[in-house]
């Protein structure tokens, strides 16, 4: 275990180096084995987990109470209607109460900013549990279901399709620092920001490529693995409907997949809308591995938790 | 205890047989008295319990929460409002990724037809916390308090008085199972539907009767249990008005005490409406059984989770 | 340990006597003690505490959901909107349920009375975590980061400046109970209650001296300990306005403490509106023990379960 984890926040992959993203994904890969073993992995007796969703969350909520309790602790859900926050506390004084009273904060919430802040203020690891901007709790476990797959991460093809949101920027991270490639397929005005990119620039090891295009068919061209999301994501609701003209053609289906490589897996963060962003078909199919890559959420977080902790 | 119970469903009593219920109550009757004697019954440690409710709860919830705890494990409560599956995710999915971080799944929630779907696609046991249709955990704990009262349950008289809804239709399987008569009394429109009373036939054991009537003094005569339960049940809001007209005469008052046996005890689900279907003094006096009955919820639902998880 | 706490409600201070409110300080130090060098100190393994929250709450709540595990127990969040007293359960019989289920009850809500009812009707430990009356809990944590400061208490000055609201009046308690001064400004129609002065009265130990004034300065004159709160409570978001206009001149800042004592603390129950009734200087000031203030609340918390219960 690369101990220089203990006591980090995991805000963005973007402050993480090849090392420490490796043991993580190690780390999680142990995890999995020990439980399915049903060998016992308490490693964090006695430590609490607060746990703020601003937004809603099946995976990420249920995920984390359970590795929490798994490793011997007690996940504390606290949703947004149920605090202080909501009554205008600055974030500042909610962070250094709760870092009074627990031993890692875990937040959903729409401002990356905020999460920086919380970050900043409280003195036990922060968690960003999605923001706008991120997703790198999503990405772990992403690129253990990939590493399970294929073993060696470099040189293999990721082609997301769709829009470039929180979870491809995200994947662009962890793709720059694990050697692989990233395809992005996505409609003008939806490419990854400045920022993103100059972080893939930044963070990029041998084997590392990106490609921004437009047209999903070149991403998909003899990719390793597809990866698609919904077309709005949370806090989009009001944009739908414009949304559905603008990413009709971004969608995997089983043509698309037929110019990915034979071996080819298929991956989404859930929830998922068939018939928009991917088929029925191709979700349901032998080379889908979305509910693997969902249950790795838990085996990933556990590691997340194991060794900032 | 009944091994062909473990990893079944709990969804619907129609699904079980005498011995399977009997070996519940047994179970349920042996952790009571562990925990009231302070005798250590966790037998499920390291386990985890979601808990999804689309309903509003404070038995079922608390009770369940606390089951699991005393059994070494975690229930999570997972209100509607904070889960994906309020952005569309379909069953079937919140199915698989729920059994994949859990090992059981309870949820209280509108439409029958989503728990059974649930059962379906999550590999892990799924316990019906109350739908429209039925109320299988009520049953039980009602029945375990028939038990504790009178020993042997065949041919004990079951008089139900109001509504014949989802808790109703519990009971009816439940006194099929145990070779127990039942009265329903309801105005006409009321009445348990084709499904339950075929469902009664098919499950019914020696010593079994069922009664359809629409007086409830005829359902009272020589009861050995006077049950009720409130005239408009969640969901139906809208309908107060008319159903106080509809049901008024339905109410368990000492008037109609008087008419069951001199050993009868009264039992209602809760939360009860005093002076609607039932009177202040009858579920106050002493032969009121509702809040041991309600205590017995946390005894049978314990049961239910050591059995099947 | 005082053992005539255990069983007891904590409800209001005005039933406490001296030795009883000096056993839970006691008690509180010690278990701060124990979790700083980590000491095990889980006094109540296969406990349960149902927390009921009909108002929003950042503190009481994490802290009595950690205190609980720390204690080897477990807290169960319950939200008033998930709980069926919405639906009009009379609070008699929610008490009756929840003592059958659980170990102790906290519970914040609008209605003092409905606590002492819930009290009359659980058989367990009923604990107030606030009503529109009184904030006994947050004045533990208060007294004890006095006690912490300061050692001895009797005769020690606490000025409150701005509305005599709950949080006051459990002041009031805790500075008869412990011989301490007490000096409220406030300006005219928001002084405390004829009910909260008898209780002062009745309560009051050598040293105790209540002094009621309008002018701030006059309260922090010579004071150790300067104290406020938000000049607008919850409940109260519709007289934030005309609140704003009749709490103008009772903020505490730098000109204000210089009234103090030198080795004068500055406290606040917190949520903080700075600029409103604290400056940003004096809360983040060397002065200020605020954010001790905020973390002993979980070590009082602990204190009170591991004596109550």
């Amino acid at each position: 275990m690369n101990s220089t984890l203990k006591g980090r926040d995991y805000i963005s992959l973007a402050d993480y180096d090849p090392s420490s993203f490796q043991s993580l994904l190690d780390l999680a890969i142990e995890l999995k084995e020990k439980q399915k073993k049903g060998i016992p992995h308490a490693s964090l007796p006695g430590k609490t987990l607060a746990m703020i969703f601003q937004k809603s969350s099946t995976r990420t909520r249920v995920s984390f109470d359970a590795a929490m309790f798994h490793l011997g602790g007690l996940g504390m859900f606290l949703s947004a209607n149920d605090l202080q926050i909501g009554r205008g506390e600055p974030i500042q004084d909610t962070a250094r109460v709760l870092a009074s009273y627990c031993d890692g904060i875990l937040i959903r919430t729409f401002s990356h900013q905020e999460v920086l802040m919380l970050g900043k203020y409280a003195d036990v690891p922060v968690i960003n549990g999605l923001t706008d901007d991120e997703h790198p709790t999503q990405a772990l476990a992403d690129i253990m279901t990939a590493y399970e797959e294929f073993g060696a991460l470099k040189g293999k093809r990721l082609a997301f399709i769709g829009d470039a949101n929180n979870v491809a920027v995200s994947l662009m991270h962890a793709c720059a620092l694990t050697g692989m490639e990233i395809a992005i397929a996505s409609p003008a005005g939806h490419h990854p920001g400045d920022k993103a990119m100059a972080e893939y620039e930044r963070l990029k090891q041998p084997g590392s490529v990106l490609t921004i295009l437009e047209e999903p068919k070149e991403a998909a061209e003899g990719a390793d693995i597809l990866y698609t999301d919904v077309w709005a994501s949370m806090g989009q609701e009001q944009e739908v409907q414009k949304r559905m003209q603008v990413f009709r053609g971004y969608h995997v289906n089983a043509d698309l997949l037929k110019l990915a490589k034979p071996t080819a897996i298929v991956m989404h963060c859930l929830p998922a809308h068939r018939g928009e962003e991917i088929s029925d078909e191709v979700i349901e199919g032998s080379q889908s591995r979305v509910f693997v890559e969902a249950e790795n959420r838990l085996h990933a977080h556990k590691a997340i938790l194991a060794a900032l902790l």
